[in-house]
């Protein structure tokens, strides 16, 4: 049988998260700072919001971390995830590259979130919480969220951006499906969502004012754990199951990626595929080409600033040295919501900063073009977000075919597309608008980072 | 690490399909009937309809028929299916007994309906057809249909129930995604259809109906290949990759079924489970009680009469003997549309008359409730028609709880609820009616069951 799917046993989950800052090359990664001292966040500020062993992953610079046997009981559950080389698509390209793609679609809430919300929810479970605080915006990590407090048995309450909360009433009802419950942000139960409404009733919401909500309840019920989704050191070390996992799967299929590529938004889908093969050539491995595909309505990586901003819009949490727009950046509503980040997670800023990780960034409906390619050739429906990382494994394919050589190209199949289809239809219906990129509102944005006096250098 | 998940490795997707009717005892199997003649379908007659190797496998009684090579390697994308233990349902429901679960929903379509429509595809590409024409009521086997054409580059179009297409605008676009036209039933495109629409303008469709207008659309283009989705003998023999990979699951577990569940419509997805156990019955191994749970509302097995009838309201098609309720009969608009048929696969009906198979009848609000239980604890999201087996299993694993006796009961994981949310919405608002039976309905429905002498004995 020709070989198209490279399975691994239950015994080779990997038994420990890969720790990219580790194998960094210079200085270590800028900390995050209290933005009233603009001195490094100390371990008790983080102990608000974060159980200690979370606050040891946030700070390690330790390689390889243990993943708790609970935690990895559950990834047992969907883990390994399957990497497919995609032969149809190879053939419909008329291609002499060979394409790999990892499939995250596989957890039971259709992407690759639940890798960290399981562990998540496990060490919040362990310090004594009894529930789960959290934002979403396209409904991916409310998702997760809910999935991973129901299977700890912990309540699960997710702030969801307003305009997706109207626009995709499925992911709510999966969220409730799991007993969490999912308000619309901005809402009348916070000071900061009163303070938005206030001045603009009809507040679409963003990422920003959620997390803002999301932070402001957590701190008043200690009972509540906060839990993120993307961005945190925590949180792309937690995926880096995805990345260990290829390893040992290109090398069932006695092959090694040329190219990989990623979609890219607040980096923890981009970092969990990418940072092991980052490593390895760090540490005299291959070298691989490493690509980040972000919309071009929220150009993070390849507009932003490198500069020290806060996350949310409310300004309650810290501030990160990160590719930024701007905290006060509301992105368009292109479809791949799990994208449209004004920030991304420091440690792949960093990675970008050091000639690590090449972004490109594409628009919608060239995306939506090779997600409807991609499903009609190999059969799984991809989220908009994957989308992303299709358009650009695609386009090296084409290049290959254009040079007439055969690169090995491996991108990452963050989730299924099953809760996206409104989007499909528009794509079908030629109503969905490509990415428009509004200098004005990007200007305006940018004047939103903090100046702090050598800070951000 | 505590098992709950028993995966077979890519070696061991069956390489032949199971035919229960080698083991059948007594008299074979009744024939389909041509209703002008009343005699046994011939083969050319079937040859209309069915290239020759699947009329092989709709008359076999060899026990093992071959998969093909390309069959087996695309069944390879997503299968083996897993098996799970359901241990955290089992602590919920602080039962004695041990409950297993085989997940179809890994499919990329999200059921077990791919499992016959790759082959079928195949087979009608072999005979040279360069579209597929079907009919389907919820979706999933549009969905597998569309899925499976493109997979083989074939062309397909879709006759779904109106009502559905109405009720479930993604599933339509999930078939568009994959290519197919999708169109809603009754049409105006086949004179069943526009008669019809002539004398009911309105007419919500049903599953007769559209089967009516696929198979008349096929009689009229030769390069069309009809395929469908449940009952006939050559479907449910496909769909026993299900029950073989979960007999080599069970003994992987250590263990074996002293009841097995299944959700039951046209009966494919609980053939393809149970046959290959009660297969292994037949031929001297371990008893099991084997239960098929029905839609109160739609109620085939228990309440219908085993007679020749028609598989479509248009009376195109064969007649065949089986439990049915009449071709007349529409059933009431349950969630769960996959198990709304009037009609039985006729080996399942022959397996029930055997008292191989023990029927019974659910309302749809308890289904919910079991499905809800199980989305919390194993964190899967059941679709309507396996929160039917969901129910099944619950009630006899709370039944082994006030016996205080440890059975092993293995149920059916049809597929993931992901398309089905607008249901659970409905239940979680409490605006999800309990199924009604309606005695004068299936009064009326039963006289359209066709008298024929002597056939039906």
């Amino acid at each position: 049988m020709e070989r198209t799917k490279f399975q691994l046993d239950e015994s080779q989950i990997p038994s420990t998260w890969y720790n990219i800052a580790a194998d960094l090359p210079g200085a270590p990664l800028a900390p995050a700072l209290n933005p009233a001292t603009g001195a490094p966040l100390t371990r008790d500020e983080m102990g608000a919001t974060m159980p200690e062993p979370i606050i040891d992953q946030e700070l390690s610079t330790e390689r390889d971390i243990e993943i708790p046997e609970p935690v990895r009981q559950l990834y047992g559950q969907w883990r390994p995830s399957p990497l497919y080389r995609a032969r149809r698509l190879e053939q419909a390209l008329g291609t002499p590259a060979k394409i790999y793609y990892k499939y995250e679609g596989v957890a039971p809430s259709g992407s690759h979130k639940p890798n960290t919300g399981i562990p998540q929810a496990y060490y919040n479970k362990q310090a004594g919480k009894t529930g789960l605080i959290t934002e979403t915006g396209a409904g991916q990590w409310g998702s997760a969220t809910a999935l991973s407090a129901a299977l700890f048995g912990l309540t699960a309450k997710v702030f969801m951006v307003k305009v997706s909360f109207q626009q995709k009433p499925y992911r709510r009802a999966l969220m409730e499906s799991y007993g969490a419950e999912c308000v619309p942000s901005p809402s009348p139960e916070t000071a900061v969502g009163r303070a938005i409404l206030a001045k603009h009733p009809d507040s679409p919401g963003s990422l920003g004012i959620a997390t803002s909500e999301a932070l402001e309840t957590a701190a008043t019920d200690p009972s509540l754990g906060y839990v993120l989704g993307s961005a945190a050191n925590h949180v792309l070390l937690h995926q880096t199951v995805i990345g260990q996992e290829a390893l040992l799967q290109m090398e069932l299929a006695g092959d090694y990626p040329d190219i990989i590529v990623g979609c890219s938004g607040g980096g923890s889908n981009l970092a969990g595929l990418t940072f092991p093969f980052i490593g390895a050539q760090l540490r005299g491995g291959p070298a691989v080409r490493v690509l980040a595909v972000e919309p071009a309505a929220c150009p993070t990586l390849t507009r932003g600033s490198i500069a020290y901003d806060y996350a949310d819009t409310g300004r309650l949490g810290p501030l990160f040295r990160m590719h930024t727009l701007g905290h006060e950046f509301m992105p368009p509503p292109v479809h791949a919501g799990g994208l449209r980040a004004h920030g991304i997670g420091p440690l792949v800023s960093r990675a970008v900063e050091d000639k690590l990780i090449e972004p490109i960034a594409v628009g919608q409906t060239g995306c939506f073009e090779a997600g409807v390619q991609f499903a009609r050739t190999e059969g799984i429906l991809p989220a908009p977000e994957s989308t992303h990382a299709i358009r650009g494994a695609i386009d090296e394919a084409l290049k290959c075919k254009a040079e007439g050589v055969g690169k090995t190209i491996l991108f990452g199949l963050s989730g299924h597309g099953h809760f996206d289809l409104v989007a499909y239809d528009k794509y079908f219906a030629g109503t969905l608008e490509d990415d428009v990129v509004n200098e004005e509102a990007l200007d305006l944005a940018a004047a939103s980072i903090p100046r702090l006096d050598g800070a951000g250098a």
